[in-house]
């Protein structure tokens, strides 16, 4: 018997996506989960628990219901400041367009983000994996971005490193070509030169393996699939997998990008082309879908998940934290609207925020409850998984094991 | 200084839509509130307190925002059992239909409530008063309309009458005629007389005074509007005064029909015409709109709020509490669909769920800060009340005073 192992019983249930099948979800009641070095040995019902284990000590699940950690694989987690005002700026009417011809928009964020040093982006950061944690979120995806300059991306990464040591679980994105910073605005071409030219490769030699992505946003007016083509490109040579901010606004042909390029995934994806799911089921890229984006937008272009599930995509969920268009650390809220308005089933949404979130992040121990995952688990207090999503608004909070 | 008087302060400030003009919100930082008697005596900056208070006892306030307690206007607040197992086979793709002809759907409901005791309504009814009453609502309206029978509708009543004796801030409504029940399957005609002739006169002679308001379904394939017309005139002669559940699913002439009766709310109204908002405007009515609905139902028809207060209507925004499309008991998600999807800005979003839902209610002494307002208030712990909104998912908990 390993030291430090334990055997969870008084389950509910359990509730696990099947790893080797991408849409097949097993639930088990009254489960037990057997552990051992922080990884599962053993999961089934209780009474089929193997004679090796009866000698182990329990771990008491107090009636809960066992599913694997949530895994959220987009996110801009290090930004300074808030955006608030701007918020309810555009409710009263004033255009986007308006606000960032002022200064305002995601130019506020740069502004803070600039201003504030690596410590101070670190507590922010903390506190946020925190709060993410405390809702069931194991692991995430985080991104640079919100400096777009050479210097501030690069206190974003120390940022991040350092949150990697303290333990975080997090994959780190670079995205320098994240927007048109003011001292290259109109030179969407030229920005995106230096991007993958200096300062991807200056990034990477400053903080070698920090991170392990590169993303870009292409969308009419940002930068076209060319300008993207050429900074992933410049990311792949330096080891960084692409991701990409894709058919968010409107159609540009994002997702047949990731597909060329073999990205881990492609993100956002409110106006893929049919073509696109296609062309990704068959690379195997992962499409990311934002749910309370379109909800904090107001826009009512759900992305199109379930033609997607049909074209073979491993559809994965994910918060798109930022301060501008999804300021929500809210996991229950995207799984939520992961079923009410993108129908997904409870099954399939669960699925998206767990198995094919963390397959797009390499993390094969993770979003799923079978032998060889690594824990934490959440422990949830509820009669069935299913109150998770149909009591709406509720704030449910798991305990999360060791 | 009378008895329990007392300054509420270090406020970080207050909000309070202003009882004498529809829309307008008064936004006052480093405020105080001087309450005599449960009620607001004198609000405003902290500094400009009257001499005649400056004896009396503060109460600190926490550096808190001081928002009116939320009225909930439109609640479905006692019913038995739950409904997530067809919640989710709804999102596997089976119809509604499907489901109600197997016995389940509202059926279900119906059952579960015909079973259930007076004391386990009571108990269902307080439970979950006190979760809307933690997260700052301070009054409902409630609704009968899961017994569609004579007893089972008498002992909601029953129910009602008990809540109300034991303190809790609620207006009841009779709605029998909320669905065609079983025994009258495909006589939709006979049952809205029996209702209209038998069953209200009935109720209201058991139970008198518990019921203020009469409800009907006004929906193709459930009442027409003449068989509504003939249950809410029924109702008035017994002192019942109008609301409607109209335009819901389809445009039925619900709103058109609640002006002409001078209702005091007609709720839903996705599908309401223009023709409609202008009589609701002239007549007083007010369209109670209920987003989380939407929401739930997996709709991208939202109610045309912005339509509506063009057309002078004093829209008021509710939860539509119920098990079947709205499991919904968190007023922040109301308030933040009624921005985010509904397009009101903050002030009219926080105006729709206090003043004009108190309106809708009668209850001129709640819904604002304004001298003569009884408490609760609600101490939100914010830095400010814009984030009830923008930090969307974030399960803020207000304290609320005496």
């Amino acid at each position: 018997m390993m030291n430090g192992a334990t055997v969870l019983t008084n389950l509910k249930g359990l509730l696990t996506p099947d790893p080797n099948s991408p849409w097949k979800v097993d639930r088990i009641e009254d489960a037990a989960i057997a552990m051992a070095e922080g990884r599962v040995a053993w999961m089934g019902r209780r009474t089929d628990l193997p004679l090796e284990w009866s000698d182990t000590p329990t771990t008491d699940g107090g009636g809960a219901w066992a599913l694997p950690g949530f895994v959220d694989p987009h996110t801009h987690l290090l930004f300074a400041g808030d955006r608030s005002g701007e918020f309810n700026r555009r409710l009263h009417g004033v255009p986007y367009a308006q606000i960032a011809s002022e200064g305002g928009g995601i130019r506020e964020t740069v502004r803070a983000t600039r201003a504030a040093s690596v410590q101070e982006l670190v507590e922010l950061g903390e506190a946020r994996l925190q709060t993410l944690g405390s809702r069931g979120v194991v692991h995430i995806e985080a991104k640079t971005g919100y400096g777009l300059e050479l210097e501030a991306e690069s206190r974003l990464l120390q940022a991040y490193k350092e949150l990697k040591r303290r333990g975080w679980g997090l994959d780190v994105t670079l995205l320098p070509a994240h927007d048109i910073p003011q001292e290259y605005a109109g030179d969407a071409e030229g920005y995106s030169r230096i991007v993958a030219d200096a300062w991807l490769p200056e990034l990477v030699r400053r903080h070698p393996g920090v991170a392990s992505y590169c993303d870009v946003f292409i969308e009419t007016g940002v930068f076209t699939v060319e300008q993207g083509r050429r900074v992933l490109e410049a990311g792949k040579r330096l080891g960084l997998r692409p991701r990409i901010h894709a058919d968010e606004l409107s159609w540009t042909g994002g997702a047949e990008l990731a597909a060329e390029l073999r990205a881990a995934s492609a993100d956002h994806l409110m106006f893929c082309s049919e073509k696109g799911m296609t062309a990704m089921a068959a690379a195997g890229v992962t499409p990311i879908l934002l749910p309370t984006t379109t909800l904090c937008l107001g826009m009512r272009d759900w992305a199109p998940a379930r033609k997607m599930i049909e074209a073979g995509c491993q559809v994965a969920l994910a918060s798109d934290f930022n301060p501008g268009s999804s300021p929500c650390l809210d996991p229950l809220l995207v799984l939520r609207l992961g079923c009410l308005q993108l129908r997904l089933t409870f099954e399939e949404a669960l699925t998206a925020m767990t198995l094919h979130a963390a397959k797009s992040l390499g993390q094969s121990d993770l979003g799923h409850l079978y032998p060889g995952a690594r824990g934490p688990i959440a422990l949830w207090p509820i009669n069935d998984p299913l109150g998770l999503v149909y009591w709406v608004g509720e704030p449910y909070i798991p305990i999360m094991t060791p």
